[in-house]
């Protein structure tokens, strides 16, 4: 019966992470590998104040179905937040609440994409976005980036096509580099975008994880009529709830509300309460600093590990925030294989290979530092240099 | 820029029963257009100490990313339960967690549809698959439903073409119609899938909500390696959590998954432990019987109600379970010329048009009483009389 599969589904795989994620369950292994936020952070006494809160305000109603786009007042603090942190005018209408911001990547292929549509998309690349959008079987145009963002001259030479839709970013802290974009790069971005005719996806969920440097601009500052916008919860309170947000032009967001509604109906509205009740009655901006403070040290811990530890011809970079650092083996090498000798080691990191969109043995690797303190960091990068020694 | 949306999202209205409801936002419109459970049954205090239970035994970890799949342990009481009601081995690892079963439609529909294949779906049919199926942009071939189940004739009719993908029912307490396959019809609509090879989708958010007759079969009974059930907490417990699951044979449930992941990561696992806790410290038995109790004696008050009132000519389905009645005018007639007739008496229902793949003016529709109790029934149907006189 497996022709009656759709062609869609055929050949795609499981996520790769999860699978490295399964070497690091032995407690001697020390793993860079993870992406999660570090859960001694999540603000779980508060959450649960909250949700005793919600309870007595509501009642039986904060069971009860709801509508489509999300709660209004949720959306609301969205918007104000947008207006107070970036000066951005994004009112609680064209703001709609998803499953996290990976469920709007999903809606936006779904109401962008005909099979055989170019899809623009960073390289190295989010690979949750890589798999999600790979589902409305586009031709992906990647497009390199590197220390000051992304390569505007492949970008503008990709997108000339006419079949071009969108592009998709993770333009700070990018997942899996780190690197941020700069405000030059992304005014830039922005003038082909707008030449080419096509949507600019701004994936945002590190983006108040800044633990040194100035906030750098959105896409929406300079080309607003054609910038979706995606927020996440997941990192900055708890992704257990799967709360995200999509901010979208209005000739854009009505589509959207008709395709989230027929892909769930709606986001859990006993979630959204909870956590618009977590806003309303703490102080939200402290309790990011606090994270940041942390992945802050430890990202430092670890550059400064790697600067003393790794031999010179390993490059990596140096994020501003964020959760990754990448680095990059002498060209011709294969991280997968250091991967094995790591392995051996005790200590993992993932390759880069599930950021590429086209498959094959790459030198590059990510590292994750939000949930390992100064002292494993430590011994994490000695028994890594000591399985790039022999591995080099 | 409009010429950047896929062909999918283009003319793809939004629910229609969305746009009705607003009509009887006026507190003196009695509506029986509403197809909510009754917030009256919504365990609250039991959720709630559920949760805070959830927050003890879990603290940190339970706001975590999890697994695509959905707790184990909630899968298995599911399993579990699947045996126990209706004798059907189904292992837990053949079960994902869903945001309702609403997103079990939506990912069957992105694991089998191209553009251009053939759904087979019963008529008049649930609207929110008509809606969810419309974005894969299949072919849709309408199969009439009456009193005991499909016409199986032209279900064989229909499915002969080689493109047929799938089979879509909600065969207990139908959804709009009340109506219930019989086992007989089950086993030979079985039959045609054996034969014209397409999978069964049996979507059952109603069946443990029956107030009089005996439990039906599953299709799963007659022919599991070709059948998908669909389920959901939303009627027996509360639909705000936004849980539902979906069980389906191995030879499926691996592209389920990774459906489910390109589409959002994963269920909230927080709302999933606490429908967990609830489930293993209350009897969900007797919850449902408190549920089932009330619905009978709305759905006899409305039966009798009507056929004291409304005259001869109107047909009326005989629903033993579920939330909704359906009926029929005269032939020729429109329900949407009646409903704004309706509308000045001050009472509304669903006119039968959302519930058909094939737009046009019909004779029939959907009355809830899900919601309404007794007084307001009879009041309900006194002034929905008044209407039809003056319509007829």
């Amino acid at each position: 019966m497996e022709e009656l599969f759709a062609r869609r589904i055929q050949g795609v795989p499981r996520s790769f992470i999860r699978e490295i994620l399964k070497a690091s369950l032995n407690p001697e292994v020390i793993s860079f590998a993870g992406g999660l936020p570090n859960p001694a952070f999540f603000p779980v006494r508060e959450i649960e104040a909250a949700t005793t809160e919600v309870f007595r305000k509501y009642g039986p109603s904060v069971l009860q179905y709801s509508n489509s786009e999300g709660e209004l007042e949720l959306r609301e603090f969205i918007s104000q937040r947008y207006k107070m942190k970036k000066g951005l005018n994004i009112p609680a209408e064209n703001i709609i609440i998803t499953n996290g911001s990976q469920q709007g990547i999903d809606l936006l292929a779904k109401v962008f994409l005909n099979s055989g549509d170019s899809v623009l998309i960073e390289e190295p690349g989010y690979l949750g976005a890589i798999q999600s959008l790979s589902l409305y079987q586009p031709v992906f145009r990647p497009v390199p980036v590197a220390a000051t963002g992304m390569d505007v001259d492949v970008l503008d030479r990709n997108s000339t096509d006419g079949q071009t839709k969108m592009l998709y970013t993770v333009p700070t802290f990018q997942n899996p580099s780190g690197i941020t974009y700069t405000d030059e790069n992304r005014e830039a971005i922005a003038a082909v975008a707008r030449k080419n005719k096509f949507i600019l996806i701004e994936d945002d969920p590190y983006g108040e994880l800044r633990f040194s440097g100035v906030h750098a601009q959105s896409f929406s500052a300079f080309l607003p009529e054609q910038t979706v916008l995606l927020g996440s919860f997941s990192k900055i309170v708890a992704p257990g709830f799967r709360l995200g947000w999509l901010a979208a032009p209005t000739w854009i967001i009505e589509k959207m509300i008709v395709a989230k509604q027929a892909a769930d109906l709606h986001t859990s509205s006993f979630t959204q309460k909870i956590i618009l009740e977590f806003l309303q009655s703490n102080n939200l901006d402290q309790h990011i600093s606090r994270i940041t403070d942390v992945y802050g040290r430890q990202c430092r811990a670890m550059t400064v590990a790697i600067d003393r530890l790794f031999p010179k011809e390993i490059e990596i970079t140096s994020p501003e925030g964020g959760m990754f650092l990448w680095g990059k083996l002498p060209e011709g090498r294969c991280s997968m294989t250091l991967f094995h000798e790591a392995v051996k080691e005790r200590v993992v990191f993932v390759p880069g290979d599930p950021f590429y969109t086209e498959k094959g043995s790459k030198n590059t690797f990510r590292l994750n530092f939000s949930c390992v303190d100064p002292v494993a960091i430590e011994e994490g990068v000695t028994r890594m240099s000591a399985a790039i020694a022999r591995f080099l």
